[in-house]
């Protein structure tokens, strides 16, 4: 029996964390589970799996969910989730789980490793933002991030039972998002409800807009070379309309190895629940023959700046990658609030990402604040 | 440094290994090789390797090889090619790569594992036939049979570092060969020469044929069968014209593992040669961007009944694949001599298999018995 940290139960990945845990009740306990506003959802939660602690985005939304359940010890915003995610801090065999959206997720990942429990990282900000800094906490403390992503689980996957010496590039594609077909001309005047119909799936708003700007790519990107160890010139992006193929692996011989599946996140989850092993879940088997074809596209980065912008992000280093995230992360919070058009967007990553001066080897209060000054700067652009 | 025993030295096969060897002259050294009748191919490979033993088909052309290599040990034939084979018995860390077309390949396999030495095979009728034997054999002298085909390696490839037990089924992907446009009435007509323009890349006359019948994709279902230890009923086929993906194999969790590559034997040469590591070789990394498109079709066992005769064959087990073997066998010899017409082929087959009698657990000698006394019933039908 696992016991599981949730982070960001209610959102897309949580539920599916939730369906996987149901799965084999008798093999995960979820001990926490935070919501950052959706109270009815956390609430049916608690009534289902009886978790210890929970926390709410807000105090007054985290006073609701005492006032139902007057015997849960209940927190709200940051100390919330550092408490959801380090509680039993004595429990190393337990697992956080963190589908947080933004970089709220960096700190929990970061105090999690600290008393020594490993990751299931499905936020993909911790990495982005503060890659050397938890890559090397996790290998100090000799603990596991395993990825709850469709990419990088593929390569995970892509990469078993082979000599690490022997891969010659990672090669992740890219469902192209929800403006896969539309001309540089043509995106200046989409909306936001254009942008929110992703082409593939459903996810939340927020990687939605990253998916249709090509951020979303860049980072995993990013988050792959943290991961596997690979310079960014050895991680490649391929378009892949269908999504079928999740991401492959090219090795020194020549060979390609990929990992296929249907949309589903509960696999990536199961296998990362799971440490790797294999368990059956409700994943429905793929039929090539009736899927018929799989097509690819080499990427296109004159489309898609900020691909462009993330490869130079992490090849600067240091507080670069935190500066685009951050500059990111604003800049779709004021479309999704219909305050920019969607090509201001990546203007305002640049601006941001030539403002902003180096430094190299930050520590998570470099990080911290550098994420904090960011957003504002953004904010008070266009907030006003 | 690694001795090679090759068998089939100047095929199609045999010359793309001497490319691997050529690769890392330091890795490898062949001791013996033996050629049918390809008397200028084997001495040029005589003057560039100076193997210790070399045979040839004939007692003539062996003559031949003799007069112009006088110090050379040289011999003929079946005992030529169990010299070549089990040369040196007291080298363990040997490797036979047999690389034969046909039945002759199996008992050089049998008495190479007997004397203690693994095998790289390529020779399909091996495990076709003497499946049972050959895997009994070789387990119980824990050697290794590592497969030089491209969808046997890709299978080998996609089951790297994963448990067993967690796969569901094998995929094996099949170009469709030489006829994969035609209806079943347009294949009465066709010609031999249609029949060995293989569609993807040239090989031997007679697995070029095997291609097009399918046969070849039956060979291919029970090599896995024995190489893999799945039921045949969790190994199926998929038609996937480009043949770029090798094979795939489906885990318990949804996940399809697949390996993709260039149309080149060279990769799985090198990777049987290596003993499963990965090795820089000539082989062209694919560009999925520049192929633009893979595409898939469920097999149809109506227009391809060679194929469920290897379903149905492997099912009753016993001799019954050495039955149907033998009968393909001098069935493809008498289409390449014009002899039949092509849909005689898979006639001639069934016939057979109609027509002897089942028999468990059969031995060495009971397969060479079978196999001789098919190939005569058949070849006495039809050469009077």
């Amino acid at each position: 029996m696992k016991n599981l940290y949730l982070l960001g139960a209610t959102g897309s990945i949580g539920r599916q964390v939730c369906d996987i845990v149901d799965q084999d009740a008798s093999a995960f306990r979820i001990v926490t589970m935070t919501a950052n506003e959706n109270l009815e959802g956390l609430s049916a939660l608690i009534e289902k799996y009886h978790p210890e602690f929970v926390a709410m985005g807000s105090e007054e939304t985290a006073h609701i969910v005492q006032m139902r359940h007057p015997g849960l010890a209940v927190g709200c915003g940051e100390s919330g989730l550092l408490k959801a995610a380090t509680w039993h801090p004595e429990d190393k065999t337990g697992l956080l789980v963190n589908a947080l959206v933004g970089s709220c997720g960096l700190v929990p990942t970061y105090r999690t490793l600290e008393i020594g429990r490993s990751v299931a990282l499905a936020n993909k900000e911790t990495l982005v933002i503060g890659g050397e800094l938890i890559m090397g906490l996790a290998k100090k403390n000799h603990l596991r991030i395993d990825p709850i992503d469709s990419e990088h689980s593929a390569i995970w996957q892509c990469l078993q039972g082979n000599d690490p010496k022997a891969v010659r590039r990672l090669i992740l594609t890219a469902s192209g998002g929800a403006f896969r077909e539309k001309t540089r001309a043509e995106l200046a005047n989409v909306t936001l409800e254009d942008a929110l119909r992703h082409p593939n799936w459903t996810m939340g708003a927020k990687i939605t807009i990253d998916s249709a700007t090509m951020m979303n790519k860049g980072f995993e990107v990013i988050e792959a070379h943290h991961l596997f160890g690979l310079p960014v010139d050895r991680i490649d992006t391929v378009l892949h309309k269908e999504s079928y193929v999740h991401s492959l692996v090219e090795y020194v011989d020549g060979s390609l190895i990929a990992q296929l599946s249907d949309h589903d996140m509960r696999l990536p989850i199961s296998l990362a629940l799971h440490g790797g092993t294999r368990v059956p879940n409700p994943t429905k088997p793929l039929d090539l023959g009736t899927i018929g074809q799989l097509t690819f596209e080499p990427m296109d980065f004159d489309r898609f700046p900020c691909l462009r912008m993330a490869y130079q992000a992490i090849r600067e280093g240091g507080i670069r990658p935190c500066v685009m995230n951050a500059a990111n992360e604003a800049a779709v919070r004021l479309f999704l609030d219909h305050k920019i058009p969607f090509l201001d967007i990546e203007t305002i990553i640049q601006r941001q990402m030539d403002r902003v001066l180096a430094k190299e080897s930050p520590t998570l209060d470099d990080l911290i604040a550098v994420d904090r000054e960011v957003k504002e700067a953004v904010f008070q652009l266009y907030l006003k």
